[in-house]
């Protein structure tokens, strides 16, 4: 039987946008609810969430805890693009296909939404009882904190605010990427296994290599990710991807394209994709093939 | 034998400054590091993180895992000043008498420290192993979670942007900083105590009562301080208080002096002080000379 990836990622984004419809609520102080759920609930692609859902399948993980993760993953994905979008960071008034949530609601309101999301991912993985143990708890606060920080994905992007009009060498380049955005690519990965297999309380003897690979795999897709949307923002259509082409080159952004050209770029994607299998292929999982099919579309994408 | 709570205090506090610079890397991507220091490491009192730990030793608790939780409680403290100063919101230049963040660094670099510290305080409750349970982890964050987002801090900031110009009610005031102030400071005891008797892997069987009366103390504190803060915002020096005297009337703020005047304002700062103590005695506790001159000193305090 081969695996329908187009009818297994339909379903999942249904859980996935209905359960983080449920965990920001519409009623709060000051309509700040509202303006959370603008910049979460807006036709995303959830990659981050699909990843951590792949993840948790292909390890036999806890369903509940999984859709937990993704959804703060996908949190923590959104407060980070509200954040960026602001005048005083990359000043962005469109973000796919509507306005940035700092143009439809104002500037504190995109500040303040955005530290309400951040608590809010930490709030979604430690629930009170029940539907999952202290210690997965506990990892995925680990890695989603470790994943966001200051040698994740905010030192990123302070890396990327120091490099304005600077010429990086790849290894630069490299280096801003993985923690910007592939940290929390990695760590969803990352986090759908430790629903799973690698869940602390019964990790088990092969747990280690196991770890390894699926960390090879995350670090592989997240660097694709960012040579994809590097060569999209010179070739594709705004219209398709629903934000401002073009805008990388415009505000003297260092980019993959810049540094290699489009084609050395797209060679260098496929590169990616292929280590990133061969990771896959190393763990041996017995249900791999949401991870397989997510690695090929990341890099296959027209938006 | 008479509590000496000034030799306390400064013991705790040269921890806690040690503690933090040491949670608080310098070498960071692109001086991150550096800016997030500035915002944490600059004489404030430190209130919070002395709840912690006075808290954690009434009841008892791992010195380790409650130093972590007042240093996390204190990181999200200081983000949310950093934030709170961003022209976008408050828009103020001093602090402690030193330039805010955004003044010395930009509003960007202030932007993502204040994210950065936010990601820090959870990855600071959470390490790798030993010092803390999976359970004391999971408990920690969960609590700072929630008085950090949208049912905390971040709801009642919301409410305070809403309410610029406007007439609040009592009851209405009340609960702007029941969240906006009150859920970190009422925190900062639970958490302490989640370090010690009321840890949940070996909650006493009084554990549900002791909570109650914990937290009734800790709400009365929190309501006290900003009681306090709004009249020292009215009769306090400039120069001892260390920040910008009279914002609140300058930005059209409600206050509990402009709502009731300044001599009522005192007598309920007393009358919060006595419900704090009462509930504490209630606790039982052996312990408790530090939570008790905590109260006192912050209602009696200058600045």
């Amino acid at each position: 039987m081969t695996f329908d990836f187009d009818a297994w990622r339909a379903a999942k984004l249904a859980r996935v946008e209905a359960a983080l419809d449920g965990f920001i609520a519409a009623q709060s102080p000051a309509d700040l609810g509202l303006v959370m759920r603008y910049g979460v609930l807006n036709g995303g692609k959830r990659l981050r969430a699909l990843l951590v859902l792949a993840a948790s399948e292909a390890t036999g993980g806890n369903a509940d805890a999984a859709m937990r993760a993704a959804c703060a993953v996908e949190m923590i994905h959104a407060y980070s693009l509200i954040h960026d979008d602001m005048p005083c960071m990359d000043n962005d008034v469109l973000r796919r296909g509507k306005p940035t949530v700092h143009v439809a609601y104002g500037e504190a309101q995109a500040l303040l939404a955005g530290d309400a999301l951040q608590a809010l991912a930490f709030e979604v993985l430690t629930p009170d009882e029940g539907v999952m143990s202290a210690s997965v708890q506990a990892t995925l606060c680990r890695q989603l904190a470790r994943a966001s920080g200051v040698g994740g994905m905010a030192g990123g992007q302070a890396i990327d605010l120091a490099s304005v009009s600077k010429t990086l060498t790849e290894a630069q380049l490299r280096r801003m990427h993985e923690l910007k955005t592939g940290a929390l690519l990695k760590a969803s990965v990352e986090m759908g296994a430790a629903c799973g297999v690698l869940d602390g309380t019964r990790a088990s003897h092969g747990a280690l290599g196991l770890r390894a690979h699926l960390a090879a795999y995350g670090a592989a897709v997240g660097l694709a990710f960012q040579v994809v949307d590097d060569m999209l923002d010179v070739i594709a259509d705004a219209a398709l991807l629903g934000k401002t082409a073009g805008k990388d080159a415009a505000h003297n952004k260092p980019t993959y394209v810049a540094l290699m050209g489009l084609d050395a770029a797209e060679t260098y994607a496929e590169k990616l994709l292929a280590q990133a299998l061969t990771a896959l292929d190393a763990c041996a999982l017995p249900n791999d093939a949401a991870l397989r099919e997510l690695a090929i579309r990341l890099v296959k994408r027209q938006s």
